[in-house]
């Protein structure tokens, strides 16, 4: 029977997954991508090699990356999250290595690829996807096919200026959509507020998490609530910029952050109808939690793999 | 011979087009939008039954608006411009008139379709049209397909918020790209400045117009630089945000601001080249002028009527 393998590579862990039809994984293996005597890239052989199976016929492999990649190519040109990946000829190298089709792609859009099909997007032909975590994330599907742009590097989704005066990003730009609404954007402005004098039963800092934060804002701490209005309130903002670009029938977000629930939704929701043009935008429109899980990445890379071998 | 009408429908004119096969129309007639004794919609029909040829059969009709349209359904939702134009069943009134399919869409969308087939975009397949004028506009086209959304109100380019505490927008929202880089955001500058104090050569207030500011500018008003400076900063941080989103092989300007040569570019490159992610943005990128002149609208709908007729 063929089979076909499919990675999703985190700063933490890379998980890999066996398939043998359009179903579910039959195996998933999950190491660490960090280890004293590998290299990630070491790492993601030797996981590859423990799930290939005895007696199937591997037909290819495709990987989820958290970075910038060449997909044309199957270069990662940088992903900030894993030591040393910068140009890395990924594609090239692994298929040297198994002898079988290799595909490589940023995974918050393989992940899109997968809500899209498998997910909380089945049946919709303009999608957008968000990933909210420590960074944001996206992709888009646009008249039913993904949006990759000329070199693949498309949908960086969490990098539009929405306050030129704003926050600096993890990318070292200013007032991003991610500097204000994900993770890391929520935790700094608690730090600077805590910095400034204002009162909170946060206790940790700077290493406050977004997680932490939520759980303060749901026993009525007001910094920690006013920390999640804010990230709603330009979440709001970017998506109503998102809603005039692509008027896409669905919305769907993902990611750990996401799952705030109405703490971040609330915010989110109101700002996105001050913000919006019009209500035609809106009225067609579902705005939807991500329905994967933790594999969302290896199924939409699943998903990918099947597209690009033409199964 | 088989024949085809189009229409490029504005505030001020209404044109008509006359074409036999791809190449140029034979015949264009416009006529004033706004009269006395007819609505604009009688105007057009007027128009339409001017140039229609005696002796060919006219196969379709396809109308480029100055606003949003719901392209499915031929129903413009809303054209500011166009007095009493909403919710318009533009599509079926014309053609229980004429008797020919009719297809109706966003102007600046079917500039971008003209320019893709026939002006500065020939041969790319992810390319950004924005036009600039009095307000914003824009088309994309993505993976070799116009980017019309859901509904058909996709790449309302200049609504996206660049600025959230930024001057008011047209639409009425606040700090959209528009409100800082087209001709009245440009326009209303001067003017709050001039209000403020400044000094310079402009003379007339509030009916300053952006083509008055550029002369200015040319013959060395600081106000008037520092006008197109802002224009062009904006203008970077805006396009640099569209880079990330659809990582595009080419950037086309239209429109009468756009004209204004290195006087906007050469801010707006500056900024381009300071906002964007990363370099890989802008090595495959070309960025052109406009190539069709006023019949870019003309020659879209022609584009968009082919595509739709399938001939």
């Amino acid at each position: 029977m063929d089979a076909y393998i499919t990675l999703d590579i985190g700063g933490t862990n890379i998980r890999c997954a066996l398939f043998l039809n359009d179903q579910d994984p039959i195996d998933i293996k999950k190491i660490s991508t960090v280890h004293k005597n590998q290299s990630p890239f070491e790492r993601i052989i030797s996981v590859i090699k423990e799930i290939w199976p005895a007696g199937n016929s591997v037909k290819g492999i495709s990987a989820a990356v958290p970075g910038s990649v060449n997909v044309n190519a199957g270069i990662v040109l940088l992903a900030p999250n894993i030591s040393g990946w910068k140009n890395i000829d990924f594609g090239k190298i692994l298929s040297n290595q198994f002898k079988v089709p290799v595909f490589v792609n940023n995974d918050a859009r393989l992940a899109a690829i997968g809500e899209w099909k498998r997910g909380a997007g089945i049946g919709h032909e303009n999608l957008l996807y968000f990933t909210i975590s420590t960074g944001l994330g996206g992709g888009a599907i646009v008249h039913g096919k993904p949006l990759e742009g000329s070199v693949g590097i498309a949908t960086e989704s969490g990098h539009i200026t929405i306050d030129d005066n704003g926050p600096i990003c993890g990318c070292g730009k200013r007032g991003h959509l991610e500097a204000f609404s994900a993770g890391t954007g929520i935790e700094n402005y608690v730090h600077e507020e805590i910095v400034k004098g204002v009162k909170t039963i946060i206790k940790s800092t700077p290493a406050v998490r977004a997680s932490e934060i939520a759980t303060a804002a749901k026993n009525g701490d007001q910094l920690a609530i006013s920390a999640f209005n804010r990230a709603g309130y330009y979440l709001g903002i970017g998506i109503a910029n998102y809603l005039h670009i692509f008027n896409p029938s669905c919305v769907i977000f993902g990611g750990g952050v996401s799952l705030s629930g109405d703490l971040l939704m609330n915010p989110f929701r109101q700002s996105l109808k001050d913000h919006v043009l019009n209500p035609t935008y809106l009225e067609n429109l579902e705005i939807k939690m991500a329905e994967l899980g933790d594999n969302v990445g290896l199924i939409g890379a699943f998903e990918y793999l099947k597209e690009k071998l033409e199964i």
